[in-house]
């Protein structure tokens, strides 16, 4: 990848704004923890695990400049003041609770300690998130391509790519680890609306690393699976319920009903960070409902009627039925999840 | 409908430019073939029925000013040049064909008039598909109208309203038949990528007549279906085979087959002029692919990465097995549709 997701420069998280992608690379520099929540609404960095990694930094430059000669109270304050308005930026992806939740952990770790000694922690903690999320995408990647044959095409939704992680990614991090492997793969990529991420990320990290990509709209995807061009779906998640019901970017439910249909196996690509097993099912994932301008509006231009309604849910849930297996840094789960969860995850 | 699809003005065709809808209301006076072979490959009018009635026009335009003096072989000659370079246009709606194909017998048939007489004939064979399409569109809607009950939620996809016939429309025909009969009906509108036909075109037209109206991406039809807001799907169709494979708007089957996984009657609401008896099934119906600037520039803002490939076929094809009816002017048709089509259709 010719940009990296995020990185931190000793001061400040610099990410690469994805909402100007692929016709402008323009970095955000960070160091404030309101503009960390922004760009996180705002999208300009998305992804569920690459959510989680900015979350986190973004807890650490709550209390980076706080003053060493305030009250303990005061520091705890204001760090979970950070926290408290970075976990209210999105409420799908649960890797946003997962990070901030161990931000949070690690400084009641070191409660007794100094305040300069617990803003090291934390920002050894959010590092480390970043350097786990790079190793457990590799990992995951490794286990999913003994999935991908020679030869196999690929469909993919949205954008689980390095933009979407620490780098590398999660869906597509699979398809990296196949063609590292010597595998000679292709992707088509459905352009993913409103927001397009599945055209202006996917395909374009696809194309930095020279895999064979073809764009098409989201509807798509069914014409194509029945002219038999399609192997296998792989597909990132946002939030993966105890029963193995899976909300990821709205389209996804879509995909795997076609998938069922076709007899196309549906995998889903996570990190363990991903799994909230305190969910018995989908049904209790909340679904983010996103502005209508997304839809009514493209780049600025109108392209729908004046005030007209609009429904925008930026998610949907896919039920543990339609999906074949889960490819994770542990192990790639297959049916019945609920039992082999437990036996795999942690 | 504040605006008419096409008219004839006596001299010239005037066509409501399709591809500036929603935000800007631009006619176009159409005065030769060759303007309307592009209006038509532009999509400045659009539409199964509406392009072969602008078609008819078309045809008669390439004669309208033809020399009296001229010979009766250099008409004919015109006439059927103007009529092949109208058939190039698209090649997918058999409508374009059928309306066209009505144009040369009628000159056939008065082939021994003079060429005045002749174009007399034409001029009134192009404004009788038109009447006639008017009067089909009021029957076809009135017939399906019959299906939906008051309270239904229907979905549908592109535009086959209004602006894709010479009024009324297919499929919204059917919705405006049952609002005109008292019944209370909503709508969801796919936004139908690339071209936005949904949003542009069938919210706007749909907002006009004070139907209520919510518009979403292609991709959150499944989830709206899961989540029971649709009582039936409707949509129109480019051209439909002795065994009731129908071609339509890309994007079509898809939604079949969602409707048949959550159990949601799905009809298909064209005139006779779709019918094509002469391809056994949907595997010859041909598929216009188009270019891939519709996918990768939206207004001509580029959305995606130079040189990404794109696959942008304009239709897809849903098998019979998948179509509970089909609504025409003469009856709605249910299976066995092969049987039943030669029952109902001359």
């Amino acid at each position: 990848m010719p940009v990296k997701t995020i990185e931190w420069l000793g001061r400040c998280a610099r990410i690469i704004d994805q909402t100007r992608l692929p016709t402008e690379i323009i970095y955000l520099d960070i160091d404030n923890y309101h503009q960390m929540a922004e760009a996180i609404k705002k999208l300009c960095i998305r992804g569920a695990p690459a959510i989680g990694i900015a979350a986190a930094f973004g807890a650490y430059l709550g209390i980076q400049d706080f003053p060493e000669n305030h009250s303990r109270q005061a520091f705890f304050n204001e760090l979970n003041q950070a926290i408290e308005i970075l976990k209210s930026t999105r409420p799908t992806a649960i890797n946003l609770f997962w990070a901030l939740d161990r931000m949070a952990q690690t400084a009641q770790k070191s409660k007794n300690e100094a305040t300069t000694a617990i803003k090291k922690e934390l920002l050894l903690e959010a590092q480390k998130i970043l350097d786990e999320d790079k190793q457990i995408c590799r990992q995951l990647g490794k286990n999913g391509a003994t999935l991908i044959e020679d030869g196999f095409t690929v469909l993919t939704h949205c954008n689980a790519g390095g933009l979407a992680t620490g780098e590398f990614g999660t869906a597509l991090g699979v398809i990296y680890a196949a063609v590292e492997a010597g595998k000679n793969i292709q992707v088509f990529a459905d352009e993913t609306r409103p927001l397009l991420q599945g055209s202006r990320l996917t395909a374009w990290e696809l194309m930095q690393s020279n895999i064979k990509v073809t764009l098409i709209c989201d509807n798509m995807a069914a014409f194509v699976m029945k002219q038999k061009l399609i192997d296998c779906i792989i597909v990132g998640a946002d939030r993966i319920a105890k029963n193995g019901d899976t909300a990821n970017k709205i389209g996804t439910y879509n995909l795997a009903v076609l998938a069922e249909k076709h007899r196309i196996p549906f995998y889903i690509a996570a990190p363990i960070s991903t799994f909230d097993l305190n969910l018995s099912s989908g049904d209790q994932i909340p679904i983010e409902l996103r502005d209508a301008d997304e839809i009514t509006h493209i780049f600025r231009r109108r392209t729908a009627p004046y005030q007209v309604k609009v429904y925008n849910p930026a998610f949907d849930v896919t039920p543990h039925s339609l999906i074949h297996a889960f490819i994770t840094e542990a192990a790639v789960i297959r049916p019945p999840f609920t039992h082999n969860f437990q036996k795999f995850l942690k």
